[in-house]
């Protein structure tokens, strides 16, 4: 195939997608991803010094198992404007793309991550999909929900490039049906329910959910504002049997030396300093008078 | 205030809302209330029979501590053509609105509901609003994207007029911010790590996230496809030592029946049949081998 073919591949109203063709497209696409503004979004790099440097990155992405990357064209015109990938990874194919900046803002991504997506669905074997975009990043949601992908869950991440953003996990099903389960709380025996929920208010800005009983014997503490979301439950454990220690990994989205303060002002006790884990994420070990530990992960500062 | 005057309110493009004024408002709100498209998702109650019965409810919704009704009209028109509520129940207020079926698919809910947020967020001292959803009402949703609300959360809700249904929470902060915290994942210390990543596969659908050591000593057992999403997390016990059990809270949004005679089904030992709370939600106790008790909520069958 030349560099100025326009080869078969999945239509949409104005656009071809075709399978990544490293030698007819990456001087076009070098265009796109020599510009910071494409990738600033690969947080851990700089951008490609010339168009060597593009082929090579994108051979490597090629190369992993089960990736796919797709060229966006123009119908009829032979200019790579940018990629659509489907990385093959566990739990679920992930979705990125990117564009040329000159052509941003005209729905493009959008309409080719969508005819993308239909194809894989009908054709292409693909039972669900997800992607990955800035909280803040309302063009990138944009072109994910375009596809039919809605907002999933949010994480926070933190890299030495990119600094620490929090994402919005977006997906969609092929066939689409009732979530078997949406979450899980786990339930801590305490010695006292409302002391309990003072301490991870005052602490972790944790918000008082249901409560029963005078003085409490179940309570909830809620992650965040919302009904219906992510909660410690507090239970009260019977008089005089030891209680034994739970653990529960908490996901925190500001930095962790924030809450060591405020979790030590409130008169927490913690397992020791913020640290960094071996593999690479920081903790926090925030301890419960009856000695449960909540490993609170998140960006160090 | 006479029926037909046009009161100041709360204005956009082409709407005014006003505090609901039960004299003047009832008749025109009860031709949208007395019809079923618009009564059914009141999903435990019948739509009423009369004016005076729509009267008496929206009199009862008004009477609730904190609770604010707004009718909405189009400008300089006397008829009033539905309403928006803001009721103030914790953790955070809740929106929802309804329209005469005849002025749906033209966008009003939409103008009228982010005219109302707009409102409160700037000058009624509102700090954060939620709306609920039904997951497959593309059009409720997007009168709560239109106000700025995005997707938080997902729950199922069983009512015996409704059924059951899984629901959309929607949320928007005024000052928006990083989340706090995004999930908190119960840690369940076990003999066999592999064994029960395999139980909690065969027997709930649970699918493995990461898995760390060979033999396994960490890995999670996810709640849902997404990534970042919800897991219980399973970690070795030392040998010899014993283990106290943990209990955890898990939503489910697919029937109970089913879960049970599949965890049964996968050798899964469970603490009785599906059982009805006293507060009116059932329950299935699934128990781990390590005497962990998976206390799983949901739609009854």
């Amino acid at each position: 195939m030349s560099g100025t073919a326009v080869p078969d591949g999945i239509r949409s109203a104005r656009l071809v997608l075709t399978p990544l063709d490293l030698a007819a497209d990456a001087a076009g696409l070098h265009v796109a991803y020599g510009d910071p503004r494409v990738s600033r979004p690969w947080a851990d790099e700089e951008p490609p010094r010339d168009e060597a440097e593009t082929r090579e990155r994108l051979a490597a992405r090629v190369e992993r198992p089960g990736g796919r990357l797709w060229t966006i064209r123009r119908a009829g015109e032979p200019d790579a404007l940018g990629v659509v990938e489907l990385a093959d990874v566990p739990p679920t194919p992930w979705l990125s793309w990117m564009l040329r900046p000159a052509q941003w803002r005209r729905g493009i991504t959008g309409e080719a991550v969508a005819a993308l997506v239909e194809h894989l669905f009908a054709a292409g074997g693909l039972e669900r999909v997800e992607a990955w975009a800035d909280a803040a990043n309302t063009g990138s949601i944009g072109v994910a929900r375009r596809a039919g992908l809605t907002e999933r869950s949010r994480f926070t991440m933190s890299t030495p490039v990119g600094g620490t953003r929090e994402k919005v996990v977006l997906g969609r099903l092929r066939a689409p049906g009732p979530q078997r389960f949406h979450l899980a709380h786990p339930v801590l025996p305490v010695r006292d329910v409302d002391a309990s929920l003072a301490l991870l208010h005052a602490g972790l800005g944790l918000e008082p959910g249901f409560r029963a009983g005078e003085p409490a014997h179940h309570a909830a503490a809620r992650l965040g504002p919302w009904s219906a979301g992510p909660a410690l439950r507090l239970a009260l454990a019977p008089g005089g049997e030891p209680i034994a220690p739970v653990t529960v990994v908490l996901d925190a989205g500001t930095p962790l030396a924030g809450l060591a303060a405020r979790w030590t002002a409130a008169g927490g006790r913690t397992g020791g300093p913020v640290r960094r884990m071996p593999w690479g994420a920081y903790e926090l070990c925030c301890l419960l008078p009856e000695g449960h530990r909540l490993l609170v992960g998140g960006p160090p500062s």
